[in-house]
């Protein structure tokens, strides 16, 4: 039972997390466009089968410690996101040969010409920027053919992530961007397949791009994986429901002070992510909710977070009546980073019975 | 050599954490008290073992994870220096009938009455305020008496953080609060004695204050524990010196754009922390270093950090001329939260061998 686990944890309804599931899968059912997920929020088999449930069965990872664990457990199509390096070639050059198919990230020359000399199977995608100017070339520029003539036969096709979404408060916002972001990397791949080149993958998303696009002509895959899970930040944005949040974390009163309580959650357990700051709602470090996740605790939130020790400040109408060691849970701002301080999660179907325990792959 | 870790990863400089530790046991030399330290931050049994030389040998925790951890090791003497619940209190009285000696904090009134009831050996230590209005009793307040009367022969004595120094800005400041602080707790200690209860421990201490106190008398021990490593917060506050930070992220430069480099330690291996958002210099998610530790990149700051990205703004008068696969060392905001992201350390003494790989107790 909730009740009886050590505190802070970390809580996951595999019933909302199913729905969750459900739900973006029917947007892009929508629009015929499969999906590759990201595995990068969640980190677990059991959940990376949830969420292939339908899909080709490819996934997307951001580190190399997930590409190891998945490959493992038996997935082979893994897309690892983040640009690669030489020593990290290696590392993936050694999983392929073993049978993985681990595809790599790249806009730089020299990491292109290093692909292409790779004895092993190595496939890229060249990163095009759809406007968030994080990495990635433009889509019209020289870079973007010469990448492609030094990557030759090794070039699986492009990718985009049109993080830029994160900064947008409407659907309408989200699905200008959305457009933007398959414009960009369409554009790419054409322009890569009139010189002659095989694309196979066109590749876009992120969680608010893929669950508000309108159109994805031209894209041949979404990569999205906050949506799994939600979180506060997603909420604010209007691509959660925030009685959808699958996650949060569980935590016992230390403390009292007058409209205060004290609990064991602080900054390792919830994170400093502050991404709600600059949305409408400002929850702080987490909104929190009873022991049955529903927000009977209204608009408390934790205002203030050391390493161990979290502040709610109460909702005056709705008071916690919490003695110490009393249990609530805590919604997170951003799920991807509460999450990664966790080394599992305890699953539950929407009540309080714990039905499982998932292990997490943090660390690199 | 740290150029061939797999990246990101922690670095620790073990010849600049000696220097830091040799610098606060002649702080406390000076004042004649003993030092407690608070493994929080390091959550190592080697690290742990050199903070202890020259010191009676009890440590500070902040979780039940480390205290099982460091009992472990072999060290018995431990403070869990958060508020106890009944839950944590049934893990501590286990550890305790099987050896250690764990010292418990409270300031509940129930929570005295069920360490009193306990049948195992389990003391206590009444959690005082200083000032910083997080946990605690007044130390003039009827509460304590309570608390005392309670706990009966179970009151080891009392205890008191003040974690307002972090707002302090000068060393005049810190010193003002260091006075307050042990004012406040040996106040506290003085009205038990007076009632006749034995008061052994009267702890206190922060980094901050323990360096900066000028008085310490009626105090047994001071905690610390970011001293240590430090960080750039530290630095800001005249509490620590920015040579001597002891731990450092290595990163690999993934990408490239005009004035900024994009490396793969983002806001996981660097953690969310913006503690330096108030203080007179901003470092954003962290100061660049160059491969030696050295503030090779002037001003470089990690300017974005996305989950597995960070953004360094490249100082103009000394560029970051490093290839994609080149390596660096980020300086972090805080290092207990960045640290905490990390299983190990690479441990150095001074130059690039790696000399050991010391192991992190996480989670809880």
């Amino acid at each position: 039972m909730l009740a009886d686990l050590p505190t802070p944890c970390l809580v996951l309804d595999r019933t909302i997390l199913a729905r969750n599931i459900r739900g973006m899968a029917k947007a892009l059912e929508r629009l015929g466009v499969p999906l590759r997920p990201h595995m990068k929020t969640a980190k677990s088999i059991e959940v990376a089968r949830m969420a292939l449930q339908g899909q080709p069965g490819g996934i997307t990872v951001s580190t190399l410690a997930e590409a190891e664990y998945f490959f493992g457990h038996g997935i082979t199509d893994i897309l690892y996101a983040v640009g690669i390096t030489p020593q990290k070639l290696d590392r993936v050059a050694a999983l392929n040969a073993s049978g993985a198919r681990i595809i790599v990230l790249t806009d730089d020359p020299g990491m292109a010409d290093a692909i292409a000399a790779r004895p092993e199977p190595v496939r890229a995608l060249i990163e095009v920027d759809s406007g968030e100017a994080r990495g990635g070339v433009h889509p019209d520029s020289d870079l973007l053919m010469n990448l492609a003539a030094r990557l030759g036969p090794r070039l699986a096709g492009v990718m985009t992530h049109a993080g830029h979404s994160y900064a947008a408060r409407r659907v309408a916002e989200i699905a200008a961007i959305a457009e933007a972001e398959r414009g960009a990397v369409a554009h790419a791949a054409t322009r890569l397949r009139h010189a002659g080149h095989a694309v196979e993958i066109v590749s876009a998303g992120s969680s608010p791009t893929a669950r508000h696009a309108e159109n994805l002509a031209g894209v041949t895959e979404m990569r999205a994986g906050v949506y799994m899970f939600g979180d506060l930040f997603q909420a604010e944005i209007e691509t959660h429901a925030i009685d959808s949040i699958a996650v949060t974390v569980l935590a016992s009163v230390i403390g009292h002070r007058p409209g205060r309580v004290l609990v064991d959650a602080g900054g390792l357990a919830l994170s400093k992510d502050r991404s709600t700051e600059a949305t409408p709602h400002d929850y702080g470090y987490g909104l929190a909710l009873d022991l049955d996740g529903q927000p009977g605790y209204g608009n408390a939130t934790v205002v203030k977070a050391y390493q161990e020790h979290g502040v709610i400040a109460a909702d005056p109408s709705r008071p916690i009546d919490l003695p110490v060691g009393g249990k609530l849970r805590i919604a997170p701002n951003h799920t991807c980073m509460t999450a990664a301080a966790h080394d599992r999660y305890f699953v539950v179907d929407g009540d309080r019975q714990v039905v499982a325990v998932w292990h997490r792959v943090n660390g690199w």
